[in-house]
């Protein structure tokens, strides 16, 4: 089923109007072209609920947010809302500053999100209304495994009840969960996180595929998270000896747009919960 | 010809002040070192004015416009006219929204362009002063091709002669005009439109080659465009299997570091009517 | 000892909190994660200060600055003077235009540094408070070569005294300098001239050496220096016949993350004057 969600983003091609970033906002451009979708990006207040009207989904990264760019993406997250259109949110650094708080939960407030992705840090603040983030990475203490997968699974369910959103917590092991049901999988490698943007990059790809799968977010978003980590698995392989993290980097969107929806069918790794 | 004004790029090593968009700044930066130039961005209005005086081109690229740096494009390209340094513009999604397209036609009004470098939404958006653009990618209704390229032709001399500036439309078939005479371009390749920013970065290198040839804005630009067309060939030929998007985006800029004067006069596919 | 310096930041991981230009932030953002950091970015004024608490270090890079960010530098500076963190100055294109050589002044005014790093036209602009900086490239005529060592090292030991800051000018030999002490570090390759950014990435390196060694700012600065410098060694043996520029970033960046101690206390070349 993954696999033909992939292939509806080839054939529908999903224009994604992203407020993002300048840190990651390149190689998010990127894997959207990569997945066969089309980015725009634009964040001035006077043009975002037009742009967004032309577009198929949006997604919203308050990675570097800014006064200028707070009311852009209410304001764009309203318009979206109004269309019909899938809405995004990944809120980088919740946690870390009152800022990024506040903002996320402003967001929450004023747009109603198809998906929310995150690490368990930056999840976990918005569902308790503060947060102890160290930065942008999740606090090790929080991390998802085998001994507390039943446990994240019921608080993500809880929160998508909560939100009438699919929550995605992406860690080691990955749930992507709606108020019934929490794919947790298992695709993915851990130097994934020894690049920047990887969350960023997989924000866009779920813009992508629960944009060209309307009506299906919670599956157009987990089979989004298989591709990523399965990505980063075939990312991982073609290592040579002298590579590092940058060429990582540019293995894995590689990945994305030599991905198949049979490949992806093939190497998922998910149980249901 | 196009050879000469290659290595006029590459002895003058001229010193471009970008005032561009933060999705393909990197790469715009990149490639212009990699032809030889030298790249500054800086787009604040209070030093926008002196950063262009001590450059020899500017390329102003409406990507990510905001309302802190429109009018900075406006001073940066006023004071650029009164040097003498020659202008690019690149009218990114204008046709998108109501805000590109009256930036971009205010732009023109108030800055004497050199070269006006888009796509043919863009560029058709610019001669009519209203526009349908879907995105920041062309329309495909409105694609160039074989068919209708004397049509485009004419187009681009009319925009050409009204305006005063080289009009550069890109796609398939690239025509770059003056009033008088058209380039046909058949250079290119189709995956560089898998990646971000071929055409930002293209603008950039425009902005070099017609900064290193004075007087020879539109054999300066056609230039330009075959050499990026051309390294568009050559790096698809590098792809190996495992390679995509990401290490194509490379090897463009790779081949416009390592392409001379010879090869591309050797390889430059065009006619002139 | 350059070796134990690099493994300190392996295993301290400090996070180091950027307020960085649009052009090479991703770059920035990779290779903090190469060298074993972590990396954030955050300009807002109303965050700043916070994110700034909740890291080890501050690397303030004034490439696209702006009226909206220079406050926030400042803020973020003495917040991280008044917590004890170091903090790292790049004063890109100080020299450039009166907007950035005040900046830098200001920031020095304002903002006890640990390190400024820059060519030797910033430094130079910063010391003499007024400059002629032709973009963001150090003037040839500036240039430090063997003959004008001595006569560098007395300069940038005169300007360690006068702010109170290790000092450090790169170019083809780069000098590190406190009052005291001056490094004069011979690795490096002329061909990372020839990518944006190799100066941004190595003020966010020095950010996390002296942070993840407290108390030894010239060393650790200097360890930063040989460790870039070297990777760009690296990096050019690696290059094959079709590589430009492009794939030269990414190699860089993957050397770092591949470089151990060991490795870099065998091959770091330089001199004590």
């Amino acid at each position: 089923m993954f696999g033909e969600m992939l292939e509806n983003v080839r054939d529908r091609k999903p224009l994604i109007h992203n407020i993002t970033n300048y840190v990651t906002v390149n190689d998010c451009a990127n894997i959207l072209l990569a997945c066969g979708g089309s980015p725009i990006m634009a964040d001035d207040i006077n043009e975002v609920e037009e742009i967004t009207a032309i577009c198929g989904g949006l997604n919203i990264n308050i990675g570097t947010l800014n006064q200028r760019t707070i009311p852009s993406m209410i304001a764009a997250g309203k318009k979206a809302n109004e269309l019909g259109h899938p809405v995004v949110l990944d809120p980088v650094g919740a946690g870390a500053s009152n800022l990024r708080t506040s903002t996320a939960l402003e967001l929450l407030e004023k747009v109603q999100f198809t998906v929310i992705r995150g690490n368990i840090s930056e999840i976990k603040t918005l569902a308790t209304g503060n947060g102890t983030t160290k930065g942008v990475d999740a606090d090790v203490t929080d991390s998802i495994t085998e001994e507390t997968l039943e446990q994240g699974a019921v608080f993500a369910k809880n929160f998508a009840a909560k939100t009438g959103s699919v929550i995605a917590i992406t860690g080691a092991i990955d749930i992507v969960a709606d108020r019934d049901k929490a794919y947790c999988i298992y695709n993915g490698n851990p130097m994934m996180s020894s690049i920047t943007g990887t969350g960023c990059q997989l924000s866009a790809l779920v813009a992508a595929y629960v944009t060209a799968n309307p009506g299906m977010a919670l599956d157009g978003a987990a089979a989004a998270v298989c591709a990523m980590g399965l990505c980063g698995e075939t990312a991982y392989k073609r290592l040579a000896d002298l590579d590092g993290n940058s060429s990582y980097r540019n293995y894995i969107i590689d990945a994305i747009y030599n991905l198949d929806g049979k490949t992806l069918d093939r190497n998922a790794k998910y149980k249901i919960i």
